[in-house]
């Protein structure tokens, strides 16, 4: 299986000269908006979007030059952004609209954000384009057949244009279990590799997948004593066992995949990050896990700076250590198949 | 307080540009000959020399380029080493005999390296002299006096070659419980402290120490289910308590420190570092949770060096990442008194 020059030479300018994946994401919309809100005490819809280009401004500006890559929005993020991109620094564009539809039937839909294309992307100088989707196997029928039909509609215009296409799969508890129960702990690793599995089919036209972590690390065992936020919590697997989710996850993907943060503390993302990287994963791609720190101070954009100097970067440079033993994507097995 | 301008210049070329330390040791004699003896299921007196000569010059070739500076000893590892050594790699020669002698009274009792002398060290280009001592608050008098007598003898040996003196402080279990038991993982924090405090003093002229981390993290509540080792342990205490401790050792150590890795392995040191570096350390001088991986090998060179290109670099880069936000060692409190 081979790619086109144009995806080829695209992919490369995402990732360190060995091929690993060191990606920044800052293209968050709704959840940067909440965590806004929640530091001055204030509903969200009083956060201006100023507010949200500022933030997303100094982020990149500090952290963009020890990323191969970063990720942001083209409506908030990029166009403020721009000037700080460093030179041989990747660029992705989101493409989904923030959040979701509660669907009539069991599950949430994803939608596209409104006048923005692929095509759009390619112009304004995207590397890559990403799409955000919620899935869950057991969603009904129709809100399954819509996500499905979304990827694979981004899929087909990206392979138009020679565009790399990172689909980012996040799943959810459909009903009942809150994501922090032993219930969704439980589920979690089955929940993420058959999403995987799903969208790894040829006909998505899927190049990277962006994934979450395949179980809730402060759920397993050997951590379970409250190793990464002080709260204690029954075990409900092993080390072992997860260290078995990864290898799974890395059988379902088709091609190579990198891990999201969800926002979790430094330190259990680097502990996640170590087992994806034993296992088999090209990288990584996150944002809030390394900068949300930063925002406590909004809106002092000085001190947010100064955060972002000081603890961001460092943050930074520990996670591109971490990855410093990752596949690089050119070597997964998609590309050894004759 | 002020250095010498030899002991300034020196204490210079052992750190990065930032003045933080990320320094390799690869001065064990007893414990590398143990290891080797395991590997190849053989009572140590059967290794010979030149297995260690040969597998240090391993070691220093292939992760030394990672280091800001390498401790090794003037017998087995400096001269065969030496056409490996990369430029601007500083050099700390140990100035101690291996293991100790078990004293008459309670305790262990330090030896210098015989034929050896700072002025030698000087001539062969070392940047600093090392001692390790074995030590015990609560050893009989005269181990604590003869202990003391040699700290201070180095150290006024050292200055008077305007050679930075770094001093390791390895503390031990007296008698009854061993070093892997809940009575001395609750000493520990102790020791430590109460150790560094006593070569803090200025009559020993110590410019670095060398210390253990102050407790055990596999008794620490939140490791406790074996997060490191996948050894369930009682609880001694909790992880705040063991911030505290560290706070309380940067607060006894009256001169710059950095940690050592007592062997852990590499994810337990990771995390120690980040509370030391967190508490106020200068870096790290650590060997074996670096490179003990590789000894396995032995005696097939090739896959050691294998194994150390990978897995031994990996291990370097990330403690090198997470001793980012380290003290440069120049400003330590000692350096801003009047």
């Amino acid at each position: 299986m081979q790619l086109s020059a144009g995806k080829w030479r695209r992919l490369k300018s995402l990732t360190d000269e060995q091929g690993r994946f060191k990606m920044l994401a800052v293209d968050q919309r709704g959840s940067l908006r909440r965590a806004l809100s929640q530091a001055v005490n204030r509903p969200p819809n009083q956060i201006p979007p100023e507010a949200l280009t500022e933030v997303k401004r100094l982020i990149t500006k500090v952290l963009a030059p020890h990323a191969t890559a970063v990720l942001t929005d083209p409506e908030y993020g990029y166009p403020a952004s721009l000037e700080h991109w460093p030179p041989r620094c990747g660029l992705l564009l989101a493409s989904e609209g923030t959040s979701y539809e509660r669907a009539k039937g069991k599950g949430r839909r994803s939608r596209l954000l409104e006048n923005w294309s692929v095509e759009k992307a390619q112009r304004a100088g995207a590397d890559a384009v990403k799409l955000l989707i919620y899935y869950h196997p057991e969603a009904s029928r129709d809100v399954r057949l819509h996500q499905q039909q979304l990827v694979q509609c981004v899929g087909e215009e990206c392979a138009s244009f020679d565009m790399p296409f990172l689909l980012e799969i996040v799943i959810y508890p459909l009903e009942g279990s809150g994501p922090d129960s032993a219930e969704f702990a439980r589920q979690k690793p089955e929940l993420v590799i058959r999403s995987a599995q799903e969208f790894s089919q040829p006909h998505y036209r899927v190049d990277l997948l962006k994934l979450e972590f395949p179980a809730d690390l402060k759920w397993a065992r050997e951590f379970s004593q409250g190793a990464f936020d002080g709260k204690e919590r029954p075990s409900v697997y092993t080390l072992k066992e997860v260290r078995d989710f990864c290898a799974q996850l890395n059988e379902a993907s088709g091609v190579p995949w990198v891990i999201l943060s969800a926002g979790v503390d430094i330190e259990e993302f680097l502990m996640q990050l170590d087992l994806a990287v034993e296992a088999g994963s090209s990288g990584f791609l996150c944002g809030r896990t390394l900068w949300k720190g930063s925002l406590a101070y909004y809106p002092n954009y000085d001190k947010m700076e100064e955060w972002l100097h000081t603890q961001g970067v460092y943050n930074l440079l520990r996670a591109n250590a971490h990855a410093a033993r990752a596949l690089p994507w050119f070597e997964h097995r998609k590309f050894l198949q004759k």
